[in-house]
């Protein structure tokens, strides 16, 4: 595989193990971030105050490593400056880390609403959540495994997932949607809800990008803003 | 001034020229964005489906710029393998560029939302939106103008200007949610404004991002998820 020879290309010298030495923190990263997401959803589902204060509180691990890692782009470029596929993995890796702190950002937000006081009949609200979170998490989980191993099928796999979530988005917005009708008084928390489910469904959108930088890397193609037709084409051929 | 001494730097030579030529389309896109979003309000204020529909047309050629830019990033690096303050500008507008196209990305979606059909009396909702909305552009285009000076002072002032955005935009939202208990039959559309006051206050998130890549520029420091104590003190140290 293309994308397989170029990693191999980095196994000597000093400049690859410092390009590997990034490549692994975005792992790490990414690994923590996967972690918030699922804490999150799990303090969210079982009302874990402890579990959700932990998400809280950790977040500013994740900015951190988002800083570091943008020194350590921003140092290699400048020491060793990189040309060709070595730029565009330094690039890509400028690129994904701010998405991935973003997903940390969610992390924390449905954290924050996992501390609410919800009653009964609205928490069941929030059970409604459960499965597009999953979605979400597992989403990650398949990127992160796509940048791992810098793999354009898995990615181009990973991109068409989104279409699911978002309508497992749509169909839980138009039930809270009639729940809000129903019952008026329950509007303000129903809204949270629904914030919740809005930034889960972001989580969808964020992981796509992710697979254009792992595309934008290994085939030097950024195929962001290509038309639907351009892009079908191009998943053909990349099958 | 600093900034100012930096950029006197760039004035000769053939980088020099090209550095200079992607500030010029970075600062064009961003003119851009900003007419976008201007015409996106205006179209939802005055329910002017034309003007709606020629935002939603044009939002391929903020995408479109987004792209150039980056390649021109990339290709500058490559070539002429800055360090220092060069290499932060051009890291500097790789970022800004992607927070540019996503303010783009909400003018796109307020057009949208400008050709939906509302009653009178849910019509009046969206002119609550018109002074969040136009603080919003008024933020944009001072950043825009911060960045074109590349001015740390004025970088501080904007960055503060968001917390007032986020106090009308809460505002808005309990309006909103009264309007909503009191008019159940309503909510599909209200939400529909809600959305739109969510992604206009993100613009205030994004200019807020801008100016974080304005002052790492300038002052070599990446001030993000600082916390507020750290940041006041940087902001008093550059008033």
């Amino acid at each position: 595989m293309l994308d397989n020879m170029s990693l191999s290309r980095h196994i000597s010298g000093q400049f690859n193990a410092e390009l590997e030495s990034i490549r692994t923190h975005v792992l790490a990263m990414g690994g923590l971030v996967e972690q918030q997401l699922t804490d999150a959803l799990k303090a969210m589902h079982k009302q874990d105050v402890d579990l959700a204060r932990r998400v809280i509180k950790d977040d500013h691990k994740v900015n951190a490593m988002e800083v570091a890692i943008d020194e350590a782009c921003t140092r290699i470029i400048a020491k060793r400056q990189p040309t060709a596929s070595d730029l565009r993995l330094v690039i890509a890796i400028i690129k994904t880390i701010t998405d991935l702190e973003r997903i940390g950002d969610v992390a924390e937000s449905i954290a924050k609403v996992a501390l609410e006081n919800f009653t009964n009949k609205q928490y069941n609200l929030l059970v409604s959540l459960e499965a597009l979170g999953q979605h979400a998490a597992r989403m990650l989980h398949e990127v992160l495994d796509a940048f791992a191993r810098m793999d354009v099928k898995a990615a181009i796999r990973v991109y068409q997932e989104d279409d699911r979530i978002d309508r497992e988005y749509e169909a839980i917005i138009r039930q809270l949607m009639t729940y809000m009708m129903e019952d008026p008084r329950s509007i303000p928390n129903v809204l949270q809800v629904m914030w919740s489910a809005r930034s889960i469904e972001r989580v969808g959108d964020r992981c796509q990008n992710i697979c254009e930088y792992i595309i934008y890397f290994v085939k030097g193609k950024d195929i962001r803003h290509t038309s639907p037709q351009e892009m079908e084409i191009f998943m053909d051929n990349n099958r």
